[in-house]
């Protein structure tokens, strides 16, 4: 496969315009609303928030990916629409069909999406200008607009693009998320939307997204609070000419390869830009008896707050790495088990290891950093990505509702 | 049941002495070890931390506890001996024998708890000195003392103290704790110590304290960290006079009222302690099918670095408070689900309630708040007890180590 430098994001792929528009709907004027459309229509796959509390916008677009096609997605951030009642599941309706007139398409074709403040509703006479606004300035060139207009307190766009090749036929993949805060996804993140012009099957779509997401978008936290508006989408469009996928054959493993490594890097990329995040860390935890396992022990630590002020701190308090492995829940034997920050040991046999201080010192000083944890309990491994907690997550989210 | 208002601790109840030194093992150079002695030997009981890297002082003490009697507990803070291998066990079983001997009792009599920063080893020679010292300076007064030299990143002591009244005879009870941080115990919280002259079996002493833990130090999260060192011992000399509880009567009901009472006040003065902690959460939860229900919701909530970082910005960010109800894994309607903060109604009917902000900015400011969940789904309520997030929370843990 390869990996494009550029990131076009969700316009990369052929046949898919995007737009991203000022609707007035962030305090701050920054661009609010985005349209994502192709004009083939696509196969599509969703995957959406577990938490209970879910947002009016999740409930209207898991009935479009349940059909299994779609024409468009409209997203909008300042305002999440949820815990809205009944007056947000109109308005999500009434957005899918104000986009529907706008781009002359059926209602139930279109996903809709949004992030931003709980708890207030949609101002639909925006969303409407807004709509209308978008649909005009689709553009083959759009995703970068579209990538601005979907984020919050993100600090830039999350986007990538790659290109591989099915039965001699050139085929695009390319996704834009957006992530920040209220980040510890259960099936999916905040937002992410992915494009492709592979002619893929819907069953076999929706298979290789939630492959992905498990080892992508489930492995990253921020602050361990799952949202009420996850969602991510993955819309097909056919436009590559390569023969349709329907069974999991070689086509399918090089596509959802590409859709593994197109997820993983965009989750990677949330969790650098976690809110308020000065460092970026991975702590893979190896050695364990199943995915699961390694999963809630990388989880313990990358959740702890106090590991995640040390890094802040750049102080190898590797106690707190090695207390969290212990609470996680997970049998593990102290004695058996390796702790390293980047290459370098600093716990073994039970005790802490002899290191060298300024190496140790240099690492701690870099921005990303390799938290490895060796259970000597199997051949699983896993890794979960997360950030640093800062006075900044706190300014952030003290301040961010007033 | 009397309250005591001036809270002397673990020496009100007869026969107890205690003290606290300067063993210069904390690099502030302030009290740093503490005993407690009682002449009659006590029927005691225990629990302990359930993390599996536990540190070697939970190990002998365990053993201890085991046994049903003792007549001394030996702390110090400033250096936690866990992560210290082999080497930690022969200090923690040294520093016991240490103690035997300056005492004149057994070693297998003697409790040994320890706080502070993970994998380094005791100074012994400091621990020796100092231990030589506390003997020497154990006084009916001297819970004061103890109370501070137990403490870490704690700005004030925790302490509680009361009378009750068992078959005519005047019984008393008392206890002191640390706090701070590493705070979110499972089965026990950090150390805690409890002291009572009541004449109690063992056995009943043991139920007692666990059924007291269930709702006290159980129900309190700082961080989400369950430390590899927690402890809560409880040590009934039989001074007092009562006749022996040996069945669960109506001593035993008293008692363990007053037990219950004792430790959620202290639990609940290590939440407002919580490290960096501005404010003091109370998260009730009510009208859940069962406790277990009750508390995972009261912890997620609880447990949210956005809600605490919205709490400590004065901001009544409620979304943030039913997302994480939502997201705690236990099942709920959110039509049917009501959140107050203080006595204000800010989420019903699955949406945003009408409320007057400038009351609700009250509420707000307060030292001292209410977060009430009504699930409207049974009968069963719990509250869980936290503090929020701060700067000084992140200053705190970002330069604790080094």
């Amino acid at each position: 496969m390869v990996i494009e430098e550029h990131n076009p994001g969700v316009t990369f792929a052929k046949g898919f315009t995007a737009s991203g528009v000022k609707a007035g709907i962030k305090k701050s004027g920054k661009e609010d609303l985005a349209i994502i459309y192709t004009e083939k229509k696509a196969n599509v796959a969703g995957v959406f928030t577990q938490n209970l509390v879910a947002a009016a916008p999740v409930f209207v677009s898991k009935a479009v990916a349940a059909k299994g096609m779609a024409h468009a997605v409209v997203v909008n951030a300042g305002c999440a629409n949820a815990c809205t009642g009944g007056q947000g599941m109109k308005d999500a309706q009434k957005t899918v069909e104000l986009a529907a007139e706008a781009l002359n398409i059926s209602a139930d074709e279109i996903f809709v999406a949004s992030t931003g403040v709980i708890g207030q509703t949609l101002p639909m006479d925006k969303m409407a200008a807004g709509i209308k606004d978008a649909v005009a300035k689709l553009s083959p060139t759009g995703s970068e607009m579209a990538g601005k207009a979907i984020l919050t307190t993100d600090l830039y766009s999350k986007a990538k693009s790659m290109t591989i090749t099915l039965g001699g036929k050139e085929v695009r993949l390319g996704g834009i998320a957006k992530g920040s805060g209220m980040i510890h996804p259960n099936m999916a993140t905040m937002l992410g939307f992915i494009t492709t012009d592979a002619a893929v099957d819907s069953k076999l779509l929706h298979k290789a997204l939630t492959d992905s997401i498990a080892v992508s978008f489930n492995m990253i936290t921020v602050d361990g609070d799952t949202s009420t508006n996850d969602m991510v989408l993955v819309m097909a469009n056919g436009a590559a000419g390569n023969a349709m996928i329907t069974e999991e054959n070689d086509d399918y493993k090089i596509f959802a390869a590409a859709l593994k490594e197109l997820c993983t890097d965009i989750a990677k990329q949330i969790a650098h830009d976690g809110e308020g995040a000065s460092k970026f860390l991975a702590v893979n935890v190896k050695g364990a008896k199943c995915f699961a396992d390694a999963k809630t022990i990388g989880m313990a630590v990358a959740k702890s707050p106090l590991v995640k002020t040390a890094f802040f701190g750049e102080d190898p308090n590797w106690g707190r790495v090695i207390c969290a492995v212990g609470y996680a829940g997970i049998p593990m034997t102290p004695e058996k088990t390796v702790v390293s920050i980047g290459d370098i040991v600093v716990y073994r046999n039970g005790l802490g290891a002899e290191y060298d201080d300024a190496k140790l010192k240099d690492v701690m000083h870099q921005h990303d950093i390799e938290i490895n944890i060796e259970l000597n309990d199997g051949d699983v491994d896993a890794t979960v990505w997360t950030c640093d907690f800062t006075y900044e997550y706190v300014k952030i989210n003290g301040e961010y509702h007033t």
